[in-house]
């Protein structure tokens, strides 16, 4: 997994039918687990300025309300505190 | 999930039997979802210059037309308003 | 899944027994498609200096002829016309 | 799998239901083996300072703990000696 | 798939049960097939100094003894002759 911060949602209204009612959250990894943004579901309520852990993968949709879904990325954990994470 | 641009397609006439039918669009990552361009099957009819949602892994076949196609990447939704992403 | 360009084969004898008679052919991804060259196994014929689609991860058993043998990326395409792509 | 060090853990209360009870460390690969850090759960005792195998993606979740969990990184081994791996 | 050269092992007493009698193999891609090195269990019998094929993600589990342990990459082919791939 990796640890962001949601910084965006983007919306999309013409979209796959599993993909429907999910929320599309974007997520910016800190520094030091680096690469570029991504587009995350969000399985646990996160807000905007909020500190995630991310899994990628096929785990985005292990456990989560997103086993039949085309997605490859999931919110999974809000980070208590995201101090000296940036 | 990351976001992109529909900046063109690609024909290939000798192709796997599960691929056929299928259309090939070429996308660009929106800069800061920063890889190189990559080759995606399409789930929602998107057209050339359309930012886009793509799944890639095994994500492009669950709730998909392509589960059992040899799919790595599928646009699975259109972003209403591209507008700042590019 | 991306565009590359089949610049030569690796043999290796000794190997995996659900990998004998299958070739392995190098791909060179164009370079908008960016990063190393990878070995696929081919599904469709092609050959050195011919431009294809490659299939990676999982995508790579789905609905090919290597649903049971331990392989990441395969050719699932060749393309009509590479001009422009490289 | 990679060889990393633990370098730290982060503490998440709001999480998946499925990670609850679940420690997530922090892992800085070697720098031969290079990327970012990345996030693991534990399945085998790792403490901060030690050099550890990780299995990452579907790999996390296959003969570990975490088969119903979106985990997609596994800390599976305690490498012995790390000397010279740093 | 990619091509590397077994450049060493790493011993790890405690770890996972599905691992045990497992030895890992540090491989290095060769130059073109470029990122970092990884650790890959070994199918086929590699010794140091050996170019060898290496399967990652699931495939390195599919046809292979590892169907069942935490394993991302796993050495599948010993490459005839290396000559000119470094």
């Amino acid at each position: 997994m990796i640890i962001g911060k949601v910084v965006g949602s983007v919306v999309s209204t013409r979209k796959n039918e599993k993909l429907v009612g999910n929320k599309f959250m974007i997520v910016e990894p800190v520094s030091s687990m680096g690469k570029g943004r991504l587009v995350a579901v969000d399985n646990v309520g996160a807000g905007i300025g909020e500190f995630v852990i991310v899994a990628v993968g096929s785990a985005a949709r292990i456990g989560t309300d997103y086993s039949n879904a085309p997605v490859d990325a999931a919110i999974v954990g809000i980070v208590d505190d995201g101090e000296g994470l940036e």
